[in-house]
């Protein structure tokens, strides 16, 4: 194939897998659930040779599907069916080109991993605050891609606030060289916000410029016991308006999710029994503050008005990190005990208790030999609901209801202004949410951005914007 | 004229204004600095208007130009030479729809006052943290439209951070809905991005649901006299890594803008001299922290190693006022005193030293007759460079140079990797710098933009992109 030859020809033969089972891994999304073949796994060192790619493949009219770490959960990251698509695996694009400790800024390629920054930004006694389980594969490109989310949001925000200036290749194989490290830059459209969370389907993003923060000297790390969401939530907002920033954590697990998390956790153990847990962390920059103490005495006044039920005050970090790895095992313990069928809804804060309320009447009544776990993030209101077929069964159990748990599950969270996917995105599995709760306007509106920057559809065919219905 | 009498069918005669002495007032930037004709100002009072005034426009042919509250600082939300625009004020838009005081957001409509938002925020014991002087006529959809910052911005983001959601009137008279009120929602592109800072140029924002944040508990605000730019940039850093976002102002001022702030002040009185001085402020929310006792200890420290040369903490909150207006007085000062060109960069903050020391270079020896003024947000790196006229004259005695001044200053900026302008954007006066310092590429996407978006240029024609060289 004349494309393969020029890819070999201008990237070497190393740079470029054709062999069914060299591309196989490339395929498949890490949970196995959708394997569409490429023409080829490519592996670009440089921008320019992304460019030459993306040229080379316009020409040749074949698709390019970019693929970070490959840990989503939406099969964005690897080709939809259709055929005739090459992925452009950014691996060996990682440099960390520079870092900024007076400015607290990193420009990173965008093959380096969640990890690698982090790590980078430590030795400069700084802190890059996105980070989730799969930190050690998802890359940089991959997590502005889909705006990456988290458990630190609530005091960062999201991928999309780390964001200072980007590189990124367009449809055309042009350079977009917008890597600014400025705070404040109103000169113009501000670019970056069209390719961050637009999941590769508006241009290649290559390296970025994000943001670094002081690391915390001190931090302080609790489990509460409470008797519902409601509580939980009274206790977040009570702790946010007492804490706002410095609350760093505030996640939300109940009873069975934590139970799951536990038994799944080497040497995991609960120091208590309740109906549900707030998984809570305060941390501090001066060196003269408490953030121990001060959680303390907050934490108390939640027991002695009965807010909180229980709570344990981490008394070392390693404590600390057993409790936020119960929390980040539910999944992995759902995964080993038959899967889940997930998903990552948000909702106005003061919706949450009712939202719950809805969502456990509808698995009692329409789906009454599931399981339900919610846990997710608290103070964003973002939960995920998941729904685990019956003790003994796997996730095969479910084929034929699956559709319609999630149907309902999504309607439920939608109906109270809420979102469908707040942090896993839309990639292949979430394009049946876009068709049933978007609005004609706003389709109308991602196509013509679609259009007007990429007009062959040349990138990551099949993700992100359904299909035009024709009727 | 039709267009004038179905407007005036559709909206009532005083919601449509024809007479030159009435529509004077809205055709002129604030400053005096540009007048151009608009065939009628318009005042909607519905979303619903709005459409129906694009569409009778769209029909005839006829531009529209979006005003809010008329404060910028480029001529944005004025009329561009040309004629057959219709200026379409938003003041009549201006409820405010809900309050949420459990997930901390206000819905408001384009044209209520930044103040009146603010004002209904603090009623509910919460903080809208954009404030800036001019915030009594500021009105939502104008600060979203700019992105505008101001004092507050190194704690809490500019106006795109507080964005949650938008309502806009498409080019095609279409309403798009996005007034969710949600911390995290990846379904999608992120529309709403595309519109925040646009200046009117891809559709009319008619409302916004905005972050609100815990108000805080106690405040200590200081004045610290240090040697120069690189000392404040010292002391800055210190206390960010101390203080993190808990240090909500960081101002930066030189001794003559000081001075001229002080003078222009009603009972200003600086309590020390100083080379240049620092503005700061430090917030809690936790009602046992002590934010004074905390700032003393830091400027202890700071004096004691010689990094200040003199500090003052606010003994009360009407002193602390008195710091803040002394600052806020320094453009007001520069006003009346002959007017200055009025220049608004940002640079990486390790850059800040050698910026500032280029243009001192630059003026002293370009332009020696002149007096010059910086002040501005030191932690975002965003510095006003302010070139006034030889004492006793005006603004006019600078006619000549007044381009080439812009040129140089903007230039020092952008070669050390920084921004023409920061936060005042781009409407009709910093065209020149779009041409000169924005790439092809950049250029020809906000170009594609706006193509997807108001194919036939309807909307605030003349601003933020510069017509394409056709030579």
């Amino acid at each position: 194939m004349q494309l393969i030859n020029a890819l070999r020809a201008a990237l070497g033969d190393s740079a470029v897998l054709t062999g069914p089972e060299d591309r196989a891994p490339f395929e498949r999304d890490w949970r196995g659930l959708a394997q569409n073949p490429a023409v080829a796994v490519i592996f670009p060192q440089t921008t320019a040779q992304v460019t030459e790619i993306v040229k080379l493949c316009a020409d040749n009219g074949v698709k390019i599907v970019p693929q970070g770490g490959n840990t989503g959960l939406v099969a964005g990251g690897v080709p939809a069916p259709g055929g005739n698509q090459i992925i452009l695996n950014l691996r060996r694009l990682h440099q960390i080109r520079a870092l900024d400790p007076v400015g607290d800024t990193i420009t990173a390629e965008a093959g380096a991993t969640l990890h690698a920054v982090r790590e980078a930004a430590a030795r400069a006694n700084k802190l890059f605050p996105i980070s989730f389980g799969a930190e050690g594969s998802a890359q940089i490109g991959g997590i502005i891609s889909t705006n990456a989310g988290g458990m630190q949001v609530l005091s960062y925000g999201s991928t999309r606030a780390q964001v200072l200036g980007l590189e990124a290749v367009l449809a055309d194989g042009r350079i977009w060289n917008g890597l600014g490290a400025l705070r404040k830059d109103n000169t113009g459209l501000d670019l970056k916000q069209i390719f961050i969370g637009a999941e590769g389907t508006l241009g290649i993003i290559t390296a970025a410029t994000l943001r670094l923060y002081p690391a915390p000297s001190a931090q302080a790390c609790a489990l509460a016991g409470v008797a519902d969401v409601a509580a939980a939530l009274e206790l977040f907002t009570r702790l946010r308006h007492q804490c706002g920033p410095a609350l760093t954590l505030c996640e939300f697990i109940d009873g069975p999710a934590m139970q799951l998390g536990a038994a799944h956790t080497p040497g995991g153990r609960l120091p208590f029994g309740a109906p549900a847990y707030v998984l809570l962390e305060l941390s501090a920059l001066d060196a003269a503050a408490t953030p121990a103490a001060t959680l303390e005495r907050l934490l108390a006044e939640a027991l002695e008005s009965g807010l909180a039920q229980n709570a344990v005050i981490a008394q070392s970090t390693r404590e600390a990190q057993g409790f936020i790895a119960m929390r980040e095992a539910v999944s992995e313990g759902e995964l080993r005990e038959g899967g889940a069928v997930k998903h990552d809804i948000a909702v106005p804060l003061a919706a949450i208790p009712e939202t719950v309320a809805a969502i456990e009447t509808l698995v009692a009544t329409k789906y009454p030999d599931c399981r339900l776990n919610i846990f997710g993030h608290l103070g964003d209101g973002n939960l995920h609901i998941n729904i685990r077929p019956p003790a003994g069964q796997t996730l095969a159990s479910l084929a034929t209801r699956k559709t319609a748990i999630t149907i309902d599950v999504e309607a439920l969270a939608v109906a109270r202004g809420g979102s469908f996917s707040a942090e896993h995105g839309i990639g292949q599995f979430r394009l049946a949410g876009m068709r049933a709760h978007k609005s004609a306007v706003e389709l109308d509106l991602m196509r013509a951005l679609k259009a007007a920057l990429d007009p062959q559809n040349l990138l990551n065919p099949g993700k992100l914007l359904p299909v035009k219905d024709l009727s």
